[in-house]
């Protein structure tokens, strides 16, 4: 794959990927981009046009054949290889992540949580075991790690996030409430619940000024 | 305000309120926008668009005034009121929820926590109670519920979503991982993890076909 996507058409196709999962679920066989545009509530161009990104997939007079379409994406978001996840941070918000069992459907596994509350040592979640950071160079030695998941609180974040790319992680999840500085060819994905919740607040009181 | 402003100026302001609050607490007083766009790793011009979309607030050759841009953005974003907010849902991720003391410094204040979950009735996470799910229309009729975090399975979402709206609640913070039809009035937020767990294997994976 040469050619650069766009991150807003990434955004889209986890939706699609789901939507399509549903259709599967149903029953469904194949499906018009019409009626997929009338239930995931986007124009049908613009499915054609975020799907001709990969290739179309698409057949004039039949439309798309769910399964499929349903496979491919998955092969695009890379569902179809296993990606190892250790969890950093195993407060609420970690365990909360370790818990989510539908994550390893997907090829997400949770593999390790790791902490620096002593009280949680050798405590586990749904099978998966809590790590003292000082375990962290020795874990990451013996197992596969593709992800690593930042769920500590803000100040900690930017040097936990250096160590674990020093160890060679170079996809980071991260729930901390601030930008990290890692090298280019890192991965970062943020979720900031905080700013989340700001454009509800800010959507809630630009409708009450429309009203 | 009449103008509407896109959703994806309103995902920006979040961003620029918190490098503001970074910089009130550096003791920074005042910024130019070029200043800021290094800082943010966002171009100048794109600063002074996303700002003129609320008036502006520079002043040519002073820049920025810090502390005033900060409050003015607090403003937009709604946080100058209080929210107070329900969280349905009382398991991992919605206590995690409620342990966020940052939420309100920002003006979001849980008020309570609910769960059909018999085992949690009476309980509370950081002195937040956590009612049973029967309790809901009459701790509605008696507090003020501005938004309701949907912290449940898939499931059971969309038919609390209903119930909670019946209610008079128009601000749904949802992390179920399902798109909720819901009336027009309602604001909704999601926060869907399994999409944003998507985007970065996609991320991963392209980057791996690119080396």
């Amino acid at each position: 794959m040469q050619k650069t996507i766009s991150q807003a058409v990434i955004r889209r196709m986890p939706r699609y990927y789901r939507y399509l999962g549903e259709l599967i679920d149903a029953g469904v066989e194949r499906i018009s981009s019409n009626e997929l545009s009338s239930r995931m509530k986007v124009t049908a161009s613009q499915i054609r046009q975020d799907l001709n990104n990969f290739g179309g997939f698409g057949q004039q007079g039949y439309g798309y054949n769910v399964k499929y379409l349903y496979e491919e994406i998955g092969k695009i978001l890379g569902l179809d290889c296993q990606h190892n996840i250790i969890v950093v941070g195993a407060g609420n918000l970690g365990q909360a992540l370790a818990n989510y069992v539908k994550f390893e459907k997907r090829g997400f596994v949770i593999t390790g949580l790791f902490d620096i509350n002593p009280a949680l040592a050798g405590l586990s979640v749904r099978g998966i075991e809590i790590h003292m950071m000082d375990e962290l160079e020795e874990f990451v030695k013996n197992h596969r790690v593709d992800i690593a998941a930042l769920t500590m609180p803000k100040e900690k974040a930017e040097a936990c996030a250096d160590r674990l790319v020093e160890l060679g992680i170079s996809a980071i999840w991260n729930f901390a409430h601030l930008d990290l500085e890692l090298p280019e060819d890192v991965v970062v994905e943020n979720v900031h619940l905080s700013d989340s919740l700001m454009q509800l607040s800010y959507n809630i009181v630009s409708r009450r000024n429309r009203v």
